[in-house]
């Protein structure tokens, strides 16, 4: 167990919630960051809330941010860019659902929020696997932020071990659904599809919805969401 | 005269008001940036408008960002940490003035704005001689954050040569001044005190109106702010 508190970036999706359960049997207590820049999906806000709740978090935080900064993507803004409709586009090129900076932004963020706090470790459900093609999720674009950020902050520059923390990263679907399930991670509570119902029922057909669903099969284990029915 | 717009952080100082004026020599066009974070002197916020306008930047952006969550300094919160009064510890400790990773929050939001508008090059005022206290004003974190940001972005990874252009890193105040003087910057319209009164007049007496002075004594130019009597 260490000493200081961690920060966890917590979006409200299956990842985030697997990196909160890792980053709190390391730490004595934590403080999740949920960000709200217009996703469409704002169902996630809702359910970060109720993960942090479930998992004993006292200190969430949700931050407002401009949502015109994180624009030019198939997640956020008017709907201008169609989502793809198509799971085998995932990891040939970069995908319509990437956002600008998007990791950037919120580890910036997490690492003002983690200086303060006196925190040295930053957790990011961050997965190199799944999503290839997001370049701010590989291990490199991660190395490169770590670098900056002990340069960046007075505690980097008096010798604190400022790490990002990506224990997901090379995971896949799976390997992270069993390691949740573990830790008693409760599925239930998260939220992973792209255009879900008003009442957060997912879709069940955008590529976000046909990952899990994948996941939750190759895992052997029934998603909670969905029920027996899948 | 490049071909793409710039993004350029405009604070209000006399820095970023001269760091502007180099950037509109070489792009077509500009996105100035303003960050309202719970600054103290929120004077700067005016005056960065008054610059834009000045200088012909049509597209001029005010952000606000959650101040709590650039807190823990002397420039910012309800005013816990008091500021050093003397000029004499400026650049042998890293000062109270020191807003934890304020360069790499506003950066960060900079490279978002960048990818969207097709931008490639990135302006920031950092100096690394009057304030060489600050760990993210040093040409290290501007290079980590440089190679950090081709690698975080789509258009990085495309081979967009993003650039964090810092022309001010290794002036003088003085020579900040006199480059300024010689593009036809307005330095009435600058604010650098960190507790100016309600109309806006400096101080003249925290560390930045006294290094302001200095800084215009040594160019042999008066400061239009403060007029003859200084």
């Amino acid at each position: 167990m260490k000493s200081t508190p961690a920060v966890v970036l917590v979006s409200g999706g299956l990842d985030s919630a697997t990196v909160l359960a890792l980053a709190a049997r390391d730490h004595p207590s934590m403080i999740a960051l949920t960000f709200e820049y217009g996703q469409r999906h704002s169902h996630e806000l809702s359910c970060a809330a109720s993960i942090c709740r479930n998992q004993g978090v006292s200190d969430h935080r949700v931050i407002p941010l401009d949502a015109s900064l994180l624009a030019g993507s198939a997640l956020t803004g008017g709907g201008e860019i169609p989502r793809p409709e198509s799971i085998e586009v995932i990891g040939s090129t970069i995908p319509d659902t990437y956002v600008p900076a998007r990791n950037t932004v919120f580890l910036s963020m997490a690492l003002a929020v983690a200086e303060i706090a006196g925190a040295a470790d930053i957790y990011i459900g961050a997965n190199a696997i799944d999503f290839s093609g997001y370049p701010d999720c590989r291990p490199e674009f991660i190395s490169a932020f770590q670098t900056m950020a002990r340069l960046a902050t007075k505690c980097g520059v008096e010798g604190v071990p400022l790490s990002i923390m990506t224990p997901l990263i090379n995971m896949t679907k799976a390997e992270i659904i069993q390691c949740g399930i573990d830790m008693g991670v409760d599925y239930s509570m998260t939220s992973s599809c792209y255009d879900p119902s008003d009442s957060g029922q997912p879709c069940g057909s955008c590529e976000s919805c046909l990952l899990r669903a994948e996941g939750f099969a190759e895992a052997g284990v029934v998603d909670p969401l969905v029920g027996a029915s899948v």
